[in-house]
């Protein structure tokens, strides 16, 4: 992989936008979101519309089940007289699951899977499609982040949000609101003690792990924020990344499958290169 | 899940056999391993050896590398002064990458998959299989336990082990003998502080998670011994397990794809039930 970067071009890289960038900000460090407004842009737009005016601020990781998701927000949730209060973004949204394929980018793998007629990339996130019913959605790889919901399809809206830590729970594909990727920081996520309650829910309040705040990175001055960039997914280096994936040309392999799964591509994040550091973006 | 289990017969249920399972025990608590003696017969044999020359106590935890593995051995395995000697056990061995089909059992998946043109199950692990060039093995899910080892083939042998605590990094199918699979205590390994140096590797040997023991099961008294059963893959419990989870009826569903990844499977594990503790196994 080092490789095949090596040989990449500055084109080959974009900057997060800071505009679609969340910070969630713990104890052991930051997180770094990178929001999908292409897939969810009403969820989106809501979810910076909690963190704007504070919603996340002072909650907490209410969850962390092994293999699976960890998930945040109000420990009050249930109860009406002690919950955050939400100001002016909604509480819950019309579901998001999929788009018209015919409106969305889409990069296709050319491998079999077991959920989707398709899968591949879009907007730089991990994809499927299903090209006779002209549908397309994010998929739920490592690191996604969705927002939760209750029975109701439309009773989520980005109160609650959860990141996969564990092998891609694909049935969750369609069923729920994908709101973004964490690019930076998973491991503040993914290593957090299980909970051992219930679908990993921390079963005393001393066991949860405070959320110092949620901020857009475009809110914060430009020395404040973390200057990532990623790997554009519709580039040759990208397509020569994949290629290198399926096909183990080191010594160490002494098999190779000549074929991926969706949620084994890597999708490559780096620091923004010093040339670039003082120029806005 | 628990609706399925709890029509289940005992004799759906096996017990772990005490010769074949392994308890890795950190200051966290007991990790349990089930060993693959079918499928690696001379690693796990070896195995047993180095855990019953007390190869492993004292040695650690030296690596954990976020959405891959978790391994252990001697952080001075490359410094013949001061590493731990192997006195009875092979330092490396054969490997046992695949095996003949034919002497393998194996319940297909009816499901495509990506890197093998079958999948399904043999002696209660994830397994793949190729009809037309006659071989079978285990498969890099979630939990699964494997021998490291150098550039050649043969260079494994049991003293470096790691388990996958990352989504499936089936491209290392065929290319390391897996040795087993925890059956329980995945989460003390998978919510591990992640190394920091390349590849995971703990970059200070204070960061290092020290292993007080590993030992064979039957090697305990009954009263230390972590009592467990597992559901046979080839029970017809199993069968509905898995029906039931490519067919998601549960309410909150909304969509199902009417398939199901081999290592979304989940493969039941539960205390011996009361009836039985008495009952030496």
């Amino acid at each position: 992989m080092a490789n095949v970067l090596a040989l990449s071009a500055p084109s080959d890289w974009r900057p997060l936008d800071p505009q679609n960038t969340l910070y969630l900000e713990l104890g052991s460090g930051r997180v770094v979101i990178e929001l999908a407004p292409h897939h969810a842009p009403k969820h989106v737009a809501n979810v910076k519309a909690l963190v704007r005016e504070g919603y996340f601020d002072g909650l907490a990781i209410l969850r962390a089940q092994d293999n699976y998701v960890v998930q945040w927000g109000d420990p009050d949730a249930e109860k009406k007289e002690t919950r955050r209060p939400i100001q002016r973004a909604q509480p819950t949204l019309k579901a998001e699951f999929s788009r018209p394929l015919q409106e969305m980018r889409f990069e296709p793998l050319t491998e079999r899977d077991a959920y989707a007629p398709q899968v591949g990339f879009s907007e730089g996130f991990p994809a499927a499609a299903d090209p006779s019913g002209g549908q397309g959605w994010l998929t739920h790889c490592y690191g996604m982040v969705g927002a939760g919901r209750d029975a109701d399809a439309d009773s989520g809206g980005g109160t609650e949000l959860y990141a996969v830590i564990g092998h891609a729970p694909r049935h969750l594909d369609r069923n729920v609101t994908l709101v973004g990727r964490v690019v930076a920081g998973i491991e503040r996520l993914s290593s957090l003690p299980r909970g051992t309650g219930a679908l990993g829910f921390y079963e005393r309040a001393a066991e949860r792990v405070p959320i110092r705040a949620i901020r857009v990175a475009a809110d914060l001055p430009e020395n404040e924020r973390t200057h990532l960039e990623i790997l554009r997914t519709d580039s040759k280096t990208f397509a020569a990344l994949v290629e290198s994936r399926r096909h183990r040309s080191e010594a160490w392999f002494k098999f190779s499958s000549e074929h991926i799964d969706l949620c084994n591509v890597p999708l490559p994040v780096r620091p923004v290169p010093a040339r670039d550091k003082n120029t806005p973006h």
